[in-house]
């Protein structure tokens, strides 16, 4: 009625009418989500993400569980668990899951109704994996070798799951960005892509400026753009882009309110926010495609919140117009990219160090936590050794296996795990992984020794009389298999496993209680030398004793007793030690000198070609020499430390577990000189220096060794004066090396460094000491023009060469603050006993050696494989009779006339769960690196393998989840800009009848081999 | 192998080997949540839930969406969205959803798909409408018919959606409890059970001792057992009970991490924890059930955060054994409780006052905003005047509606809302809901009038010609349609339409511009008076004018121009007013005194029946005289305040929204004596004062009345001392009153009140005047051996009696502090023109009297009635002609020769949209409380729907969703413990032919009828 009198209708009139009009509009909106590529318009790719760390201010397991959220609110558990309903409430919707140590805990509780229709989202392609190793690996402080095994275990999961192969790479996250990741983890695994954001504030805006934030990056020199891959860097982080986009329950950001029934609809105001962001975002980026990544740390755990916005905002963009949003993964946005046919920047090298502002260089973190730094490493040399001896054993699924230590290690290089940069209570929970899977892999290992020696039964090792023990804390001399009491013509049986490809010939060392003589397998008495234990390290070692095993130690062993052993590839020798009381020859005992009883000025250690001089007295190291190589040099080692930043000045940025801020450098003063002492004997010598109260080192010198050992004990650093402290040792030569020095990437490739420049940028220094810190897990070297000097390290350390001619490495960190990357925690960490607790010590060592120029690659390359492959003890014992008659004690796998070439290491042999045996060889240089080792390599896999059929061998990825000419058929081939030609080597296929395989250097080759069938009874008896 | 040989058995070995057999078990765990009651066990009901208010620190539409989140995280829409999925996963999930405000915004938008699987849950019983209002409304702040309109409008969305009637009452979060809620919002709409939590902290303790949390609560002297329900009074709160059991996403409490390939596997702890959860409250409960309330504020956000924690309780608490853990909802524990023929405690009258701490009363609630609350109560009676005139016009729900303003009042009648305890933002929106509900149906309202005036059109309306035109700003004397330039021959056309059953006689007022001579609709000139404006309405007038329409008014009216109206029941009468320069009469203009020309000490003032003495020299009031009744009484009224304890003190509550906490009280002298003045008339007379600065009065007796209606302005409170402030008026009288009084329960019952005293346990008095402050929302009272003195009010205030003979209203509070019950804002109310803030004024009326004692009910109800129920003023002109000749210009719907009777209102008249007409009827006395009238009353419906064929009646409960004789027969009777006999008056059936309602004493009746048809074209023309 009034309705139709237009005189009624004042403006409230007509608003009513319209608010009517909407009434009946405001039922159920079916959202269209439908939208695709649309060739002609800016397409955002919207991809839906969580950011799940494994393990970070909360354990693994509570991240999944969700327990412990007052620390952090996050549970993976949900994001999985609402994930499914959500993705089948619209098939449109697409989602990416990255980190497989969550997933695989998820998968396993699911029902059969859940799996199924995982499957089916995952094949629709709504529900993609991406990345896909069990955790999104550092960059900086991880060993190729695990990068590589942790993302096999994950990626071999999701192809036997679900028969599907992760396209994309996903480092996202980490702090800084590898060669290595590049080449090796991403091109040669058959990804697309490679997607992350941390890089150099500096770079980024340049590239901003340049719209270079995509790029074709080619990480190795040697296999050149047969590596190349692309490379998407993020604009500002892997978060949502600015404008306000996070949904989570409880975000605050403003939801889209499109119920016209409701107050504060905000349709139009939220469309203009995101065509801004999109405008914003592909004014820096080629191409008219740009991914928004809805979503960060451990979002989605409700997924429907971000969805229903999600799907507004593809609703009423694509209905506004301007931009064309739709659902998309980084496999859609990487096809895009290529689709567009864009030929793109090339970038080589890394993006170490990373910076995020000039005062904040993420380099400390490649040292924190030295010790489980460490323990990460070792227990990484000890996973590729058990897997040989699963294999070599036969593996049985229901015993022992290695695949408790292989999950722990996997979830160790988590980028907040080997980093150092978590919370304590995680270290430790990541810690007792590492132990709880080592504890099973050292029952495999010393299962498969006893099965491996007794040889004379060929019942599958069910009746097994032989037991070994190992000694995994030899490091603090605790050894109790070793230590124990020979008097009554006990022998002590040492077996010698040599994980390497090649023959190896090396001094061991185990404590004793007395005077011992050593025999061969053949019965040939060897020489042998006892040294005295420091008394550092007898302090050491009853102070762990009792924090880590809770043992009051009541004896302590009198001796080292070194001893030379020669262990066949792949293969072990057993050694037999016993009292001399029984016998009439002894272990020459180390004679004792302390500086004071010098008379000269200056102190010659070593036997061989190798001398060090020390000056008398001022108790330090002077001169190398090496009378073989003539390479002779003015030397100096010293420690200092860098006083941690507090972050109380006007840039409030500390310096933590992430970030070194160096606010000092101070010279740690040789203040005990009077405790240098040199142990001398014929097999090695040491010089033992107490530098300070909490600083200790033995520097070894071996006779038959060129290079410098050296064992260092850091800490506990004192803090009393408030200020925390970064612990480096510099070694000082006289070499002219113009800034240059070369550091490792992940142990593998050498990259060259240039002090405060960047190939890429005009770098501006704000950071002299930080900005010039880069990664080391397997060495760093330097040249001038005659000389090369080379360190190689036990674990990652970070290092620099800061003076010409100059070497340092970060050993030790303690600090007082947090430096507000989110961790939360001073890196403060501590050994506690009876609840006394005091500063960590680290206890390791480095390596050092000078060569003349073009010669230290063979050091460098062959020692530094010894390096993470120590040879494995182990223990056994016999009262009597002839144990090399009832048992095989010297075993090689491989054909006993056959070595590895010099040139490539065995990196991996393991029996998979499906019967196949997995292999992997990897050639160690470089081309161009050495003269003669930087050429093809040849392995004769029958050889390897002796006596054993093969039925089928098949060339894979590095992950091990395709067939190697599958993937290099599939994998996108990305134009460069102004690109050349190149010529690169490559192994070429392996004929199945020759079984040899070719490799260029720099090749990592993997196989997947069925044999007729495995027993350790037919393998290498001898 | 080696696990055959039982000497390798350490103890790791043999936790590795429980490990691997625990790898097997580790799979998809169907919990088994299938437990239902075990007789001879303690069950446990876990009752999941989420309590939403209707707005609070955010909007009703915020808390939906989600937005606003900075404030609350908090979006219903993601729990009601997440319900779903978590219910269908496992069909004996249980939930129970509350608020149908927030319910209905969701069902709007859900696809049939949903609503078809909703439906489904509903009629399984997985999902249960618990309450089923609109919102879960407040006792103390809300009137009636409010409580029975906002439940009404949930119920019968309910039923007529989903077929569906509530069986539980649920009001665990309003800050007291009243007896109306209990006998009327609970038993007459057929609850079997009403849950709640709060209740004085002494009292409750009192119950945990004696068991006596649950009991029958028989809230009606009147209805007495045959309105008992049974009460559930929870421990603590609506929680879940202490050791933590709190599962929203990101909850801190510990998950029950039930995986052993995990860490931290904690099943036992948890059970355990449960378990003493249960015992505890055991022991403080009757019978062997007890109830879990697993749920909080805006919780299950993710539902299956919650119950997947639920499944894994009742799982292994089951399995535990020593305790019985279901699913449950309250109708099953409440059938549970009923099963067990337990007899319960009696409970009579209310839970007021509210205390949680000594010094903590929520007594400061009852003010808080007392304009929105004055505004709420406004509406309250238009929405009722305006659902009659929509009747009789005919509904037609393609045009206006007065659905809007239903809603609107609905929602503010919520615990957060009226009660003035939400932020002020969310004030805001209410008011902003009543203002678009009240534009809607004031057109409504107009065309109604329109249609029902324009009698000659038979054309069902389509074609009116006159207008009509409200004020709703009559209170600030703003009324442009009143304030009309009459000079050139224009008459004013003032309808007046009385809602009442009954005729009434009354006097307007409206603002005019000059002299001015009234007419009734039959051309008699009518006495009339023409008032001058005070200066303080004046500055009301053009501030708020400014502050809310935005208007800078030019011109001021120049007179209140009052007159005598006579309006039939259920009808309107038309009157006109014109300028006195046409007609040769005029209105009698006021004469005015000011005190000061005052020559003799007292001043009389009243031309009636009722007198006022003021002494002229301190401008007070002394006495109360009426010449009919003889009452002569001594009188004073007086202002002072509480200073608002702002929480400094060692108990650091401080006053605010909720809380009164009074830290001293201070009289407010009347400084501005010289101010009175006194307005004399034929028609009323008037006291003004100026109290001070910020309080002004003005006192009114009509000739034709026998009360004082006192209208008051108080604001801004001045708070520049920094201390809040909490006004109060005093009205003083020399009655022994022996520290008793009356207040009345939600305007319907009144209650006995002594003052220090609980007549259920001994009270521990800390808290002298707010622990004696009790709601009042039609009035209160006091007697002593003669007379009885009444104060009634126009909105919810808190009063008292602190002193005998005295009482006390609170009308303002203005506070500095938040008294930290969540609100997070001081109750410090502020009105702004251009950005220039002052503190809110309040400007109200209330009214009083002084009775012969047993006489004054009558006044009370019938006046109390008037209040509510405004006479409703409808403004058209005319230029020429004659109005009458043209328009019906008096009607009543009813019987020309009828009237309800004196002891009965008429609460609903309401055409619904499935063409039934829904009414009710109220007996308005209490048994016993007035001689005559407390006595079964009669109806007549056939006189008040004369000419209208009944096609059917049905009586139904209280909320209309089910007939009251079906009803009657489900009812749980509960058993009480020492229950006697007692008589109980209640109307019998309604014999359909005779069509003659009785009513008993505070009896409602409610009846659905269908007339053959409706069009106002047929209902009562004359």
């Amino acid at each position: 009625m009034a309705l139709d009198r237009p005189q009624c209708r004042s403006p409230i009139f007509i608003a009513l009418l319209s608010l009517l009009w909407l009434v009946s509009e405001s039922k159920y909106i079916a959202y269209n989500t439908t939208q695709r590529i649309v060739p002609d318009k800016l397409n955002v790719h919207i991809v839906a993400h969580t950011h799940d760390d494994v393990g970070w201010l909360k354990t693994v397991d509570q991240y999944y569980v969700g327990s412990n959220n007052s620390i952090q609110g996050a549970c993976v558990q949900n994001v999985l668990d609402s994930l499914i309903p959500a993705l089948l409430a619209d098939k449109n919707r697409r989602f990416i899951y990255v980190e497989q140590a969550f997933f695989q805990r998820w998968w396993r509780q699911q029902s059969d109704a859940i799996k199924k229709t995982v499957k089916e989202l995952l094949s629709s392609g709504q529900l993609e994996f991406i990345n896909g190793g069990m955790c999104m690996h550092d960059e900086a402080a991880v060993h190729y070798i695990d990068m590589i095994d942790q993302t096999t275990l994950g990626h071999r999961f999701i192809k036997q799951e679900f028969g599907i192969i992760p396209r994309i790479g996903w480092q996202i996250d980490p702090f800084g960005h590898s060669a290595v990741q590049a080449y090796l983890l991403s091109a040669e695994v058959g990804f697309d892509a490679l997607y992350f954001f941390r890089m150099d504030y500096q770079d980024k805006e340049k590239r901003k400026v340049l719209k270079n934030l995509e790029v074709v990056w080619r990480g190795s020199k040697s296999l050149g753009s047969s590596a190349d891959v692309f490379a998407g860097i993020f604009p500002k982080n892997y978060e949502p882009p600015p404008g306000g986009f996070y949904f989570e329950v409880n975000d605050d950001s403003p939801v889209m309110q499109d119920d016209p029934l409701l107050f504060d609809y905000n349709v139009q105001e939220r469309v203009n926010d995101f065509v801004a962001a999109a405008v914003s975002q592909a004014n820096i980026t080629r191409t008219n495609h740009i991914m928004f990544t809805m979503g960060t740390d451990f979002k989605y755990q409700y997924a429907t919140s971000w969805f229903r916005q999600l799907d507004k905002f593809i609703h009423y963009v694509n209905k506004d117009g301007r931009v064309n949003a739709l659902y998309s993964t980084p496999s859609i946005y990487t096809d895009a990219k290529y689709a567009t046919k864009e030929a793109w920047p090339l970038k080589t090298e890394d993006f170490f160090p990373y910076a995020d502002n000039p005062n904040a260089y993420w380099t400390g973190y490649f040292t924190s936590r030295p010790t489980l730094k460490g323990y990460v490493r070792m227990m990484s040399g000890y996973y590729l050794a058990a897997r040989q001896l699963e294999f070599l054993r036969g593996r049985n699924s229901s015993a022992l296996t290695s695949d408790s230590l292989a999950d722990a290690l996997a979830i160790a290089q988590h980028h907040d795990a080997v980093t150092g940069t978590e919370k304590q209570h995680v270290a430790n929970d990541y810690a007792k992984r590492l132990s709880i899977g080592y504890s099973e892999a050292e029952k495999l290992v010393g299962t498969s020794l006893a099965c491996l020696t007794e040889s004379t039964t060929n019942s599958g090792c069910h009746n097994m009389t032989t037991t070994f023990e190992q000694c995994l804390l030899l490091n603090i001399s605790y050894c109790p298999p070793s230590e124990v009491d020979l008097s009554h013509g006990k022998k002590l049986v040492v077996l010698v496993y040599n994980s390497l490809g090649w023959k190896r010939d090396d001094i061991i060392r185990i404590p004793v209680t007395g005077e011992s003589v050593v025999h061969d397998s053949d019965g040939n008495e060897i020489e042998s030398q006892l040294l005295p234990l420091a008394d550092a390290s007898v302090n050491l070692r009853s102070h762990h004793a009792k924090a880590y095993l809770g043992i009051s130690l009541r004896s302590t062993p009198k001796y080292w007793l070194a001893f030379p052993v020669s262990i066949p590839p792949l293969g072990f020798n057993t050694y037999f030690v016993s009292s001399t009381k029984e016998k009439g020859s002894v272990s020459a005992v180390s004679t004792f000198y302390s500086s004071e009883e010098s008379k000269s000025d200056n102190l010659e250690v070593g036997q061989g070609n190798l001398k060090l001089l020390y000056n008398a007295d001022s108790g330090t190291l002077t001169h190398f020499l090496n009378r073989r190589s003539l390479v002779k040099a003015i030397m100096e080692q010293s420690y200092s430390y860098y006083a941690g930043d507090s972050g109380s000045g006007s840039d409030p940025q500390a310096s933590g577990a992430y970030i070194f801020r160096p606010n000092g450098s101070f010279p740690i003063n040789y203040e005990m000189k009077g405790s240098l002492s040199i142990v001398r004997g014929p097999i090695l010598e040491e010089v033992h220096q107490q530098i300070n109260p909490w600083i200790h080192q033995i520097s070894r010198v071996y006779k038959g060794k060129e290079h410098v050992e050296v064992e260092f004990t850091v800490g506990p650093i004192p803090v009393d004066d408030g200020i925390g402290k970064e612990v480096v040792t510099k070694i000082t030569t006289g070499m002219m090396t113009n800034k240059t020095f070369y550091t490792d990437s992940n142990g593998r490739d050498f990259i060259k460094r240039v002090r405060d420049y960047r190939s890429e940028w005009e770098l501006q220094v704000n950071q002299p000491v930080a900005g010039n810190y880069y990664p080391i897990n397997l060495g760093i070297y330097m040249q001038d023009d005659s000389t090369e000097f080379s360190v190689l390290v036990d674990r990652s350390v970070g290092g620099s060469s800061i003076l010409d001619g100059q070497i340092e490495l970060m050993l030790h960190r303690r600090l007082l603050h947090d430096d507000d990357r989110g961790v939360g925690e001073a890196l403060n960490e501590t050994v506690c006993v009876n609840n006394e607790c005091a500063g960590l010590t680290v206890h390791g060592k480095f390596y050092f050696r000078m060569d003349p120029l073009g010669e230290g690659s063979k050091w460098r390359r062959t020692f530094g494989q010894e390096i993470y492959s120590p040879l494995l003890l182990a223990f056994s014992s016999q009262d009597d009779g002839n144990w090399s008659s009832s048992h095989v004690a010297k075993f090689s796998a491989m054909d006993p006339s056959y070595s590895l070439p010099d040139n490539v290491a065995l990196v991996t042999l393991q029996a998979l769960e499906d019967g196949n045996v997995l292999l992997r060889l990897a050639h160690l240089y470089e081309v161009g690196e050495d003269k003669d080792l930087s050429a093809m390599a040849y392995v004769e896999l029958k050889k390897i393998f002796p006596g054993k059929k093969f039925n089928n061998i098949v060339e894979m990825n590095l992950s091990a989840n395709q067939e190697k000419s599958t993937m290099e058929k599939k994998r996108l081939k990305w134009p460069v800009e102004g690109s050349g030609v190149e010529t690169i080597a490559r192994g070429g296929p392996v004929d199945p009848s020759k079984l040899v395989v070719e490799l260029a250097p720099m090749e990592i080759r993997t196989f997947l081999i069925k044999f007729d069938y495995i027993s350790f009874a037919n393998i290498g008896d001898r």
